[in-house]
């Protein structure tokens, strides 16, 4: 876990009116739109599509407004959440995963009668097995073949299976071969900003390698996905990539604004004191609320030091006598998107107040 | 994070068939079954009450199972949990902590009016706000105050305060002090025996202060509730406790292997391996489907070393070629409590085949 002063928060203002009941997920609009726009701006400044990872908010609501400021579709991490991101009218969807379970990959195929369904592939039996369901619902899907680019978890290891795989896609019906994908995981959250950017540098090297690969076959490779919210900034500057997957620049956290100061906290959970003792507050959100990731969680708009967090409890010391049982607070979590797969909806606030309620879809991964 | 090799790990065969949808909470019935039995046995055999911990399975199938094995009630950790089993006609229900939200604590002094419904307290305006409401209910609502007994989360810090806090419920309309209760949470993952034992006899007799101190103002404590899963044997044998709060037992994880061998792993995460490369094979279960909490989850059935759990993946370490993309495994969850939440859903097992599907309720907190 990171973190641990509140210094390098700059939480806005979210709310001057208590909510009804807590932990409640409070969505901060302005904050929100403010980074949208941001990211569109710098992906269009470095001629990079932007394709947003939605897994980080989980709501159709929000991938609206990226797509009307310029988003060329959606990313998501599972079936799961592409199903729930379609059911809402939205296309052209990438899952950035690889799908294996025979039901998924059948709704896939089946959604993408209608909409533009691009799924990530790294496995010779698995591209068969989903050209199959393609051909059985009589849609075509699109692939992207992941490569490892040094994170070590899924993607094929050598270019040359790369081009293997979208030979493959090529030759099956039902599939679309349309280019790579990877995912420098291991550098995003690398403090040292000239240390990140050397490292997302060789990890996009792997990538062109792949492209190369593709292109040696025939096969020209039409997207080349990459890229999060922590080094965005320079893999929407590198070549071959043309569109990045950055996703949680919406809803920021304590860990992102460890690697960046770009994008303002748009995301808090409300919590109620329902203890305290000297200078210690403990709050009705804990684990189950907040999440338990990457960083801890920080007060926000009030000074003060996060003690513990535990399953149904967090705790924080703060001024003696400045909180009293019933208070409310606002939380900045340690990481969002597995803070937002907690809840079942957002409350949206502008200008201090709620102003609207936005279902969580695709919630449970 | 605690734990890391298979070794300690006696899972049961959960499963002969695959399920139709990963990831999928499995819960073998028959060894959750024993379990219950088996701490049922243990509270009996040392003239304990037992009011399971219900936020550790919030399922009221297991929560009926336990109370017709002789439990005298159930815990919780919320009012959303409470109200949820109350709602399946559970009766009896401790909330095991402070509620500060007024809405929460309507709804509560409501369900009081048919149920018996007991709530932890620890601070005099709070008090008096659930005795308002419970007289505006025109009901009774049970309070234990709570004692900090080392682990400096919640609860009154000195014994002389049980005292003040239970003479004011006693004093006020709607309220009806029951005793006192404290958690020994600091306790509970000791490792060594003979120390944990120690540690929980100390805490235990910070319980013992407080009810000297009740007893003195004419207060008898009808109720003691202490004792997790790791504490039980030892909790349930000391004076002044009635009644222990354990509820992890039922399904076990890896974090409660570490520090119980009396209780048999009933609970599983089924996932579909989605890529391999050597010997790692990638599932899609990662900490949105098995929760990230306390200890590293671990391979059910087959052996294999856990290599990393990311958002939604987890990757682990098998004999090369000993699965393929497609195939299903079983998981072991690092922490029962923070990975049921995360699900709709049991798949109910025995005899190796899904024989009955159960809720989860009071699921967000």
């Amino acid at each position: 876990m990171r973190g641990a002063a509140g210094a390098q928060l700059r939480p806005e203002e979210t709310l001057a009116v208590d909510i009804p009941s807590t932990p409640a997920l409070v969505l901060n609009l302005d904050a929100a739109e403010a980074n949208i726009g941001r990211m569109a701006a710098l992906a269009a400044a470095n001629g990079c599509g932007l394709r947003p990872h939605a897994k980080a908010h989980k709501s159709p609501d929000l991938a609206r407004r990226q797509i009307a400021a310029g988003a060329v579709g959606i990313t998501t991490a599972t079936a799961e959440e592409a199903l729930a991101f379609a059911a809402e009218g939205i296309d052209d969807i990438l899952v950035a995963n690889q799908v294996a379970v025979p039901e998924k990959m059948g709704a896939l195929a089946r959604a993408a009668r209608e909409l533009r369904i691009t799924v990530a592939v790294d496995d010779e039996e698995n591209v068969r097995d989903l050209a199959a369901r393609a051909t059985a619902a009589g849609s075509v899907v699109g692939v992207l073949v992941e490569v490892d680019i040094g994170m070590g978890r899924c993607g094929v290891r050598h270019p040359g299976d790369a081009a293997n795989l979208a030979l493959l896609a090529a030759d099956l019906p039902g599939l679309m071969p349309r280019g790579v994908m990877g995912y420098e995981g291991h550098c995003i959250d690398d403090p040292d900003p000239v240390s990140r950017r050397r490292r997302t540098e060789a990890a996009v090297g792997r990538l062109s390698e792949a492209v190369a690969a593709l292109e040696s076959c025939g096969l020209p490779a039409e997207v080349v996905s990459a890229g999060g919210t922590g080094t965005a900034d320079i893999t929407s500057g590198l070549a071959p990539v043309t569109e990045i997957q950055a996703g949680s620049y919406v809803l920021m956290d304590v860990y992102h604004q460890l690697t960046t100061a770009a994008f303002a906290v748009a995301l808090t959970v409300r919590a109620t004191v329902i203890s305290r003792h000297g200078d210690l507050i403990v709050v009705d959100a804990g684990r189950k609320a907040l999440g338990g990731d990457l960083a801890l969680p920080q007060l926000a708009g009030i000074a003060g030091e996060t003690a513990f967090v535990h399953e149904e409890h967090s705790g924080y010391h703060v001024e003696p006598g400045r909180m009293r049982v019933g208070d409310q607070v606002s939380i900045v979590v340690g990481y969002a998107p597995t803070a937002v797969n907690l809840h079942g909806a957002y409350h949206v606030v502008a200008g201090g107040t709620v102003v609207d309620r936005w279902d969580v879809r695709g919630r449970y991964w």
